[in-house]
């Protein structure tokens, strides 16, 4: 009893936020005179994101989609730069940009063939929809967790999606790099396919420990994926 | 100052609905050696859609989405005919196996190149989506009335597009052959374009009266709306 959809992880699982992100914070860079490390720039707006996304869960912002609260983090991680509202506002699309993984859109292309395919992403429909326009990930649907007004990992967001594509939950199975978001995924009662994407927070990377069998399916790569579900 | 984005209605703008619908009344007639007026049937079928969104805008249903809406239409309809429940859901997901005009997708891909293109349906996202995948809609992402509880015309459907879109409301094209659909979407401050699909209710249909000048562009079909909008 396989899925009927596949709901993929973005930031991570499907594109490598972190090269891209020091690509462009470094042509940023260029362009205004600014020396930086950049690298610890990209990993610092990363971590800011968990945070900001706790505010709103306590109600300390309204709901606040992903491109604003990116904003809020890099204005304060500019401290002091003196850079134009268009400036940041284009550096801050910089994650409508990030690139896919190698075997990303070969191993989406082979999956649509069998299955329905969604992103499933704390991302913005329109930071998805550009990044895949760009891209060309091949979605059949874009579904974000600005749709439920919920992140993931809340029950909310999982449940939502298999709503949107019709199917039951068990129906569905989350892709993801990430264990902390598959677990909450298995608690909604979706299935669950790991990916493993030891480069995500850069060379010398490490891949999670996981479990023997914790996950429905554990993939190398998106290409091994498709193979182990026979798409 | 063109558009950034259109949104396209889908039953009949995009999709042949009416000869979709009679083909797929045909071989359930066949398989069920029934006998009926099909032509007669789909255009019932199709009638019955604004009343019973009406009953959702007055209160008398809950928020519905399109599919449960046409599988009430189709039983009232199919009274007296003894078919399992799950002929009766197949039947119904006739509207996810809608065709697209012959013009559809050549036009679709060519749009996409220059705009984000997206369905602004009252279809909800499992049917536009699954709908696409069938016939190859090139959607960059699938949005529908679903996502804002509001069906067209209502004002929230068309501003919520451009909402999640990230663009201005004048930012956005609705693309569409009725007229009433585009008034609505002129009304929230969307620009409008007419494609004139004279066959939607079959052989021998007329045009929609338009006035000149009335919408931001008139096409006959998409290939002349992407020649029109320079793409």
């Amino acid at each position: 009893m396989g899925p009927r959809a596949l709901a993929f992880d973005v930031f991570g699982t499907v594109v490598d936020w972190r090269s891209s992100l020091i690509r462009e914070l470094e042509q940023f860079g260029k362009q205004h005179g600014l020396q930086q490390d950049w690298p610890a720039f990209a990993d610092n707006w990363r971590a800011g994101y968990a945070p900001a996304m706790d505010r709103v869960r306590r109600g300390d912002l309204p709901w606040t989609r992903i491109d604003d609260l990116h904003r809020m983090i890099l204005v304060g991680l500019l401290d002091g730069v003196v850079v134009s509202d268009e400036d940041i506002d284009h550096l801050n699309r910089a994650w409508h940009r990030l690139d896919p993984w190698p075997d990303t859109v070969r191993g989406l292309t082979r999956l649509k063939d069998k299955f329905v395919i969604t992103p499933l992403s704390n991302g913005n429909v329109s930071l998805l929809t550009n990044m895949a326009k760009r891209a060309g990930l091949p979605w059949d649907c874009v579904i974000s967790a600005e749709l439920f007004h919920h992140y993931k990992p809340d029950r909310e967001a999982y449940l939502g999606c298999a709503d949107l594509l019709g199917v039951r939950p068990d129906e569905l199975m989350l892709v993801a790099a990430h264990p902390s978001d598959l677990r909450a995924a298995h608690d909604a009662g979706l299935m669950t396919g790991y990916v493993d994407r030891p480069l995500e927070y850069g060379p010398g990377g490490r891949s999670h420990r996981i479990d023997d069998g914790e996950f429905d399916v554990t993939a190398t790569d998106f290409l091994n994926l498709a193979d182990q579900l026979g798409a």
